[in-house]
């Protein structure tokens, strides 16, 4: 017997990735969560039948959520991480030593433990002592916390299920709280081909609140559409840093999928993108 | 009864898309050719069970085959399509002004007829009077020609069934001497994540040949891993277009995913991609 995982988007398209082994099937008062082993694309974490992760493409993820605005910022120091439950986030953002702590507040603790488990490519990070994992209620985290942060990263499903309050107007209002004079956000921003009204309403709101938003993009293999986006805001600074180049390389860092050109080439966006979400486009470096 | 096609990469890896009918099934002595009308990407042409091209994305495709060299040469008078049977690339080559004469070599009388009947969103331009479409063999086209072209593009299937000497030496041996001394050539050039082999033969084999060579990526909806390439070689003259904004600008063309950002952007390449392809990129224009 051939077991396949299958994701669906409507009625219309689903991926199919073949399974060898399930590894873990549980639920939490959340939702459903589930690690099997694949043929072609290594473990891979399911929530509510929804892709999250692979172990072969997850690094395209993770490396455009935390190293785009960690380059771009001057001094992030304090990191928050808002879902990110497989660790993956956390991992990455660790890897820059001017980072002295990151908080990650993921609400599930199904996720994290499942991971922890089978997942430790992903979920490796979450006993370095400069990490702060917290199993809370991301929005009630934001509403209630005083901490204030450098860059905040919200690693969310999508705006089903218990992420929907991460999409809306009074957390991001929170989030300009909880970030510094020097603060960005940084957001999963769903897919140009296939979630136009997401991303023009998830801009619109930042637009609102914060002087800078925009958006960029990178592609993985695992969710619907592949060209996916995340989509920012700062108080200060631009994200299209123009001497990032030369900060990877004075790190020493190198990343599998990530690097200076990447940087540039993620906010160029093809015409079909770029003509609905002009007017909240705000990043504009004057160099 | 709700009926899919299904595309299947290895034993791993399969999308499926919704069928609302379908609209051609025929076969020739290359290949099956079906055309379906799917519920979420419009009409798509299908040839040995394998996705071509989708009425929702194929812009796309059709953008970055074609206006990238188109912009980045000179003056591009007299351009080939080997392949191409769908007419899509063809009828973007010919938006261009300055293009005398396109000739398109396409093998299949089968799939030219099945997308003139059933896909006139790409087949639109064969009737056109600078068309040149001939039924023949693009290998044997290529070997006993003595027509020089400015631009070729290579709009094959992938390197399995007749398109398979399309990747082979000698035909791009052929290729150079088809080729002015402005010359350009770029060819289908499979996917990064899931095609390495195919892109480092591509690259190796037309460094043997050509001073300057390269590869720029894109995204569309249909193709396995989605992020796919074009690989390209050139005699004289940089595909890395340093003033292409302005010529984009000046020809008043508009396009759904082509613009002056994305044609910078293609070419900064991810680093798991960058590092293996390394040797045979050559392309690097002073400026």
């Amino acid at each position: 017997m051939e077991l396949w995982v299958e994701e669906k988007l409507g009625n219309f398209y689903a991926a199919r990735f073949r399974v060898t082994k399930t590894l873990f099937s549980g639920a939490s008062e959340f939702q459903k969560v589930d690690i099997v082993e694949t043929l072609g694309h290594g473990r891979m974490l399911l929530i509510d039948d929804l892709i999250m992760v692979s172990e072969r493409d997850e690094f395209v993820y993770h490396d455009m959520i935390s190293h785009v605005p960690l380059f771009s910022h001057p001094n992030p120091k304090k990191v928050l991480v808002i879902g990110g439950g497989d660790g993956g986030t956390l991992r990455e953002v660790l890897r820059h030593p001017c980072v002295e702590k990151c908080v990650m507040v993921e609400i599930d603790p199904v996720v994290v433990d499942a991971c922890k488990t089978y997942l430790p490519q992903t979920s490796c990070a979450m006993d370095d002592p400069r990490a702060d994992v917290r199993i809370e209620d991301g929005v009630a985290f934001m509403a209630n916390s005083d901490e204030t942060f450098n860059l905040i990263i919200i690693d969310s499903t999508d705006p089903i299920g218990p992420a929907t309050p991460l999409f809306g107007e009074a957390f991001y209002r929170n989030v300009f709280e909880r970030l510094g004079p020097d603060g960005m956000v940084v957001a999963q921003g769903e897919s140009p081909f296939y979630e136009k009204k997401t991303q023009t309403s998830m801009l619109q709101r930042l637009a609102g609140i914060f002087p800078i938003t925009g958006i960029y993009n990178y592609v993985n293999l695992t969710y619907p559409g592949c060209l996916w986006s995340f989509v920012y805001a700062s108080k200060t600074h631009s994200l299209k840093h123009a001497e990032v180049q030369s900060k990877i390389q004075a790190s020493g860092l190198t990343f599998k999928y990530y690097n200076g050109d990447i940087h540039r080439g993620a906010f160029l966006l093809p015409s079909f993108q770029a003509e609905h979400l002009e007017s909240w486009l705000t990043d504009n470096p004057s160099e």
